[in-house]
């Protein structure tokens, strides 16, 4: 039930631009690399981008014990798939190996269409934060326990996410929270939940912004299972800064969108990408390209053929430039 | 992290009960049959008690059709585990052959232990309906969604299971309601849902009571979502009126309990139990035993030794009174 333009199209449009280049014959003054990173959603385990990390020299080894719902830890599921797990240390690149780095995405929102544009230049990714709630309660017989003897995490969780919401409607600087995933243990229709989980994933244009709203939601969160008796648990699981793009890249990417005669549009990214990642490692730059509704995360996500096209053409100019920069 | 007591006890006791007729070289006007009901719970598939459903001979064919999370049939599981999906319907008894059904069961609940007593005769089973709770939204990515263009189905959850918990609290009739499942899909970090379920268990000591607590949480399910945006679905998932104990049966219990010298305490049970669907079959009675703190589905599950030598004499007593009556 995703997309299939988040993060194939950026890999696609990779692959164009070097074939267009080989085409052509051209040698440059520098490799031109397309990398394809697992991870960036980090849907199974409760970090994301750990490839991109790996290839930045960023991911600690701790990454490998992570573990997904049913118990397998990264370095086990690494195994199985056939890779290796001591490897992973291998896979870091050296900063001064490594010129630019620079990744076509679809926007994930809906400014660029509002505006009739095709492609945006981004000039950062947004701060975000990934934490865990457990409010753990009582677990006891649906049917014999009176509501007033009750220790139900359930309606405390309820409470919290509805204090999320409310922090994060009131906020500014694109203060944005959501609870991807809920659980109640042990789950079963007729027994009144022990604890229940949820995650919060808590994002906003500057890490202080974020960092309120953590702070706020994290007391009202101590302070509903208080009130009920309950006992809370708020675990942070990841943190990632706000990640400027490198204003000399943004430069020629903006320079590369004026040459094929379009607006230059620039734009923050709500979204978290790779580039924020291998910004540890090298300059980044960031191209977004128009999705229709800014609807992404979702199947009906959708990309022109046009807009594609003159995503790979500012690329190649982008290249361009970058050449006529490194031999300058 | 269910109990140790909560259904195997009744099948212990049941086994204890032969083991002594047998030593005691007793022939009695009637079979003695202990039989070990499975799913009696409902915890893998969204209805209950389907084996007893099958011996009552009230299991509906449709009931092999439910399906786990997983997506797996009843009638698949069934078979994986060697089991005859067809054969289900040849489980059933017929009326004209099965005299009565005793069934011993830790209370689940804090009455007994409160009165200090050990034993109690059950008077009827409360009514019960199991439902299903779907909220649907639009699916979206975390980071760019505005949370004023959102819709998302987790915060009107929220407020749907405060409103099950208020609800229930201002009820009469040893009303109850409880979500034992939630979940939300897809169920990533950086998804806003497209969807929430979770489960509502609720029961009292009426069909009446019961039934207007479920009007009114699903009333205020359809406004909560229809302020939002969202569509909401309520399905029921399983019905049980409350059953009442054989007034016969319930009067040779009562004068076992006396015969031991125990007082003789009435009371009714707000769990479910296999009783319940026995009793489209049979005459049924049961037998509550005390246990600690009112505490179950839960590891601190506990009964004495002591009070299952009481029930143990209880109900070998009870069968003494029953023989006199059929030898009568």
């Amino acid at each position: 039930n995703g997309g299939r333009y988040d993060g194939p199209l950026g890999i696609m449009l990779g692959i164009d631009v070097v074939e267009a280049l080989h085409r052509a014959g051209r040698r440059l003054p520098f490799a031109v690399e397309v990398v394809a990173f697992g991870d960036e959603e980090g849907s199974r385990f409760p970090a994301s981008m750990s490839c991109s990390r790996a290839i930045a020299g960023t991911l600690d080894a701790s990454a490998l014990e992570m573990r997904d719902a049913e118990g397998v830890s990264v370095a086990q599921a690494l195994a199985a798939f056939g890779g290796d797990p001591e490897g992973v240390a291998s896979a870091a690149r050296r900063p001064e190996n490594v010129l630019a780095f620079l990744e076509a995405h679809i926007e994930q929102g809906p400014v660029l269409e509002a505006e009739g544009l095709a492609l945006g230049v981004v000039t950062a990714i947004a701060a975000q934060k990934r934490l865990m709630v457990r409010i753990a309660g009582m677990a006891g017989h649906a049917g014999t326990t009176p509501m007033g003897l009750r220790k139900d995490p359930g309606p405390a969780a309820a409470e919290a996410m509805l204090a999320l919401e409310r922090i994060c409607r009131a906020g500014t600087d694109g203060l944005v929270g959501t609870v991807g995933r809920m659980t109640a243990l042990p789950g079963a229709f007729n027994v009144i939940p022990g604890a229940v989980e949820f995650s919060m994933d808590i994002r906003a244009e500057t890490s202080s912004t974020r960092d309120a709203a953590v702070e706020a939601v994290t007391a009202e969160i101590h302070t509903i299972a208080a009130a009920r008796g309950l006992s809370a648990t708020v675990t942070l699981m990841q943190a990632l800064a706000e990640s400027p793009c490198d204003p000399s890249l943004m430069g020629l990417l903006e320079d590369s969108l004026a040459a094929l005669g379009l607006p230059v549009r620039r734009l923050p990214s709500g979204a978290g990408h790779d580039a924020m990642v291998m910004a540890d490692l090298c300059p980044t730059a960031m191209l977004f390209i128009r999705c229709e509704g800014g609807i992404s995360h979702n199947p009906a996500e959708a990309v022109t053929e046009a807009d594609c096209a003159l995503a790979a053409r500012a690329m190649l100019t982008f290249i361009d430039k970058l050449e006529r920069r490194e031999r300058a």
